[in-house]
């Protein structure tokens, strides 16, 4: 059943087939569920913003699309040619950047914290490579709050996410956090002043390796060679419970912003294991993300797919948006979803259970009695049974066939008027009367599942 | 709890509340569940689509919206100006372009006939006004076979889209339907040659009236008074069973392409008035489309809202692309689902029982009991009701008013540790002990509603 996914005749714009896209469905549908679970309502924004929105925060190095209408009028040439970046539009390149507009636009509106999903394409002018796409899905999930937010946001946000993966059919995958309080105060306990070199350092870890980066945290970041020991020794902390923070203390960290990072850490740990058990870590390496990140920070990897980055990350941000009234201070997290599920199907890590969402075909014998198949039809429909009639009264043999291609389960042969048909088990060739007002396929086969890969042992 | 669509910042491009989105997000589920009932597959195709693709089939009065990479490189220049149109891309403008692309690329890997159902944003350079949108969701049902397509699918995908719009908070609406082979073979039997003249000209009845139509049909069409008389009394009929036959014929419709016709529409009468009684009406006044359908076609009003034109239009296409190999009809629907909800938003058809997904907000009684809060919301959750933690421990009385302002309709209040607690139907003040591992709210609180609009007497 699995298969390649179909590369799409234009490079970095993914496109499915029918079954591939079940995957993508699935993944999206877990992730919307699990949201609304925990109360987060669903939003879509436009695609398009004002190109000096999407400029804003200087992200010139984002590849943006810019529109223009190929009719524009004489009068229109100066909006389109990009001349004045107020008055074009291009495509959005994230959903934070839409959001924070949103929140502006709408704050007399909506009621704080929002807790908001959104799961739309984004678009990047990038080049395209292997899992770099010009158009994919993000899935975003954050808490905004209006002047304030809570910290224990942070953890929940956290459990949320959690959450999501666990139901998806992926390898195990482990939640990486830390906190900047953590990795700031232990640096000002070591006495070095250039946090932010520091960070950028240790963010090379897994690319240069610990002899690179010492000689860096001595060149760059102006650490003595005891300095940058305790902060190689601090970055390879990686604890699944509260025991980083013993750690943390024996390398010499200590202060008021250490235990404040400590506290933090710990009860994200704490809320994040006692709803999802055995994911969430303690990673004192992670750095990427800490100079925009202003408390905790999550990394996401898949075991086994660790080359495909984090899938999911995110963290506390001071300000999502501000006017001169209000602040908008945030935690999100957000998932390269067509990344992710382009992995999951180049890999065979989930498939559909059949390629389309029917479970029964009735059969037809002629097509003066077509009738008598719509009404079975109509009686499997009205229970919830996707049911689809054959479309051409061909040899029973050739509409097995049609089923078959499809992976449909069961062929249901209608009676004559007021008689009881027969259903046939397709796989089994097992065929039992049966009445359509009652019968039931078993649950297994109800609805479409996706399958681990490598043969569908246990269903998700 | 029913507003006037939120105007968004940016004229035509529609943006919705989150209690707005859960209408939209209610009809776009209601489409995609009886598709799938249906035994159709959704797909996504790209957004974007070669402009000489786009301009295909001369439709260079749509106005495309056309990329540009910011950064394009020098060498990139010629690709972005629009000057190649091969290399171009522009933004889809509808979901048939990218179908008949999509099927012709995966032809090999997909199974005709091919049942999709596509829910996707389109986009259109338009001057916006009233219901007039840039950027819009489109929802399209098409049945393609591959060479060759029976008749009966006309009926079913009308059969379809009648269940997805009986499912919907609609006041009744009407699927009017009409047949090119009836049309044209009742000119030709009048002896009129000029089919499209005639389509032409009745096609301008509901702008400009009888007696101007047929100054038309004796000016423009040929028609000799008598003619003239003939066509305006068969555009009058409208039947909902098959007595708009014997009229035809009354008229002086006969031979094999009217007795063709009639036999076709009978037929799509008896089968959509047994699956969906009461809302399809034979329309001999529909010309529209009858120049690029082949079969029947279909136009679908909501009573009330004629002003909104058809909801839902669609019918047989005999091409929808073709290569050397094979040719691919079809029998498509669409719904101009932005446009329909922003009707329902404005005209308040309908509303959302409440402004969130959240059914519980459990409070917290101090932030060290936070973890009590938490258990019970996850219990609550792990039997599918959807539950917020109030994000502060303030007085319960401002908890409360959390709960009140979403429309959440229940409060917990958690008990001591190993003590059961309470929840409160804040709507009605009742207040009773519960146990989270067991307590369901009533079946009508569980979920968001999409309740039909002026007060909400009954669920849909």
């Amino acid at each position: 059943m699995a298969k390649t996914p179909k590369k799409s005749g234009l490079s970095g714009f993914p496109e499915w087939l029918p079954a591939e896209r079940l995957v993508e469905q699935h993944v999206i549908d877990v992730f919307r569920e699990v949201a609304e679970l925990h109360g987060f309502s669903g939003i879509e924004t436009r695609a398009v913003e004002p190109l000096d929105q999407l400029l804003r925060k200087g992200e010139i190095d984002k590849e943006v699309y810019v529109l223009r209408r190929l009719h524009a009028e004489e009068s229109d040439a100066a909006d389109d040619s990009g001349a004045d970046p107020a008055r074009t539009l291009g495509l959005h390149f994230d959903l934070t950047v839409p959001l924070a507009r949103y929140v502006l636009e709408h704050q007399n509106d909506l009621a704080f914290p929002l807790r908001r999903f959104q799961i739309q394409k984004v678009w990047r002018g990038e080049r395209p490579q292997e899992g770099r796409f010009r158009e994919f899905y993000q899935a975003d999930l954050d808490v905004i709050g209006q002047d304030t937010l809570p910290g224990h946001i942070e953890a929940e946000v956290a459990v949320v996410m959690a959450e999501i993966l666990s139901r998806l059919p992926l390898p195990s995958f482990t939640v990486h956090a830390n906190t900047r309080r953590l990795s700031e105060g232990f640096f000002q306990s070591l006495g070095l002043e250039d946090h932010a070199a520091v960070l950028r350092s240790l963010d090379k870890l897994p690319k240069i390796g610990a002899a690179a980066v010492r000689e860096l945290l001595l060149a760059e970041a102006g650490a003595t060679p005891e300095q940058a020991r305790a902060c190689l020794e601090f970055a390879s902390i990686r604890t699944r419970d509260d025991s980083f923070a013993e750690r943390v203390r024996e390398l010499g960290g200590s202060g008021e912003m250490v235990e404040q990072g400590i506290a933090e850490l710990t009860a994200v740990l704490e809320r994040v294991e006692a709803a999802v058990p055995g994911v969430i870590l303690a990673d004192l390496s992670i750095a990427r993300g800490l100079d925009y990140y202003t408390g905790t920070v999550f990394e996401t990897f898949v075991a086994g797919h660790e080359s495909l980055g984090s899938i999911c990350s995110g963290g506390r941000y001071d300000s999502l948006a501000t006017d001169n009234r209000h602040t908008y201070p945030g935690v999100g997290l957000s998932i390269g979803l067509s990344r992710l599920v382009s992995r999951m199907l180049s890999a065979d890590l989930a498939h559909a259970s059949r390629t389309v969402p029917t479970c029964v075909l009735v059969a037809v014998l002629d097509e003066q009695s077509r009738p008598l198949s719509d009404a079975v039809a109509r009686a499997l429909r009205g229970r919830g049974i996707a049911t689809e009639v054959a479309p051409t009264a061909t040899k029973f043999g050739k509409q097995i066939r049609y089923a078959d291609r499809r992976a449909i389960p069961y062929v249901w042969f209608p009676g004559e008027e007021g008689e009881v048909g027969e259903v046939k088990d397709i796989r089994t060739g097992e065929q039992a009367s049966a009445d359509p007002a009652t019968w039931e396929p078993p649950a297994e086969d109800r609805n479409v599942r996706i399958l681990p890969g490598g043969g569908g042992e246990s269903a998700i």
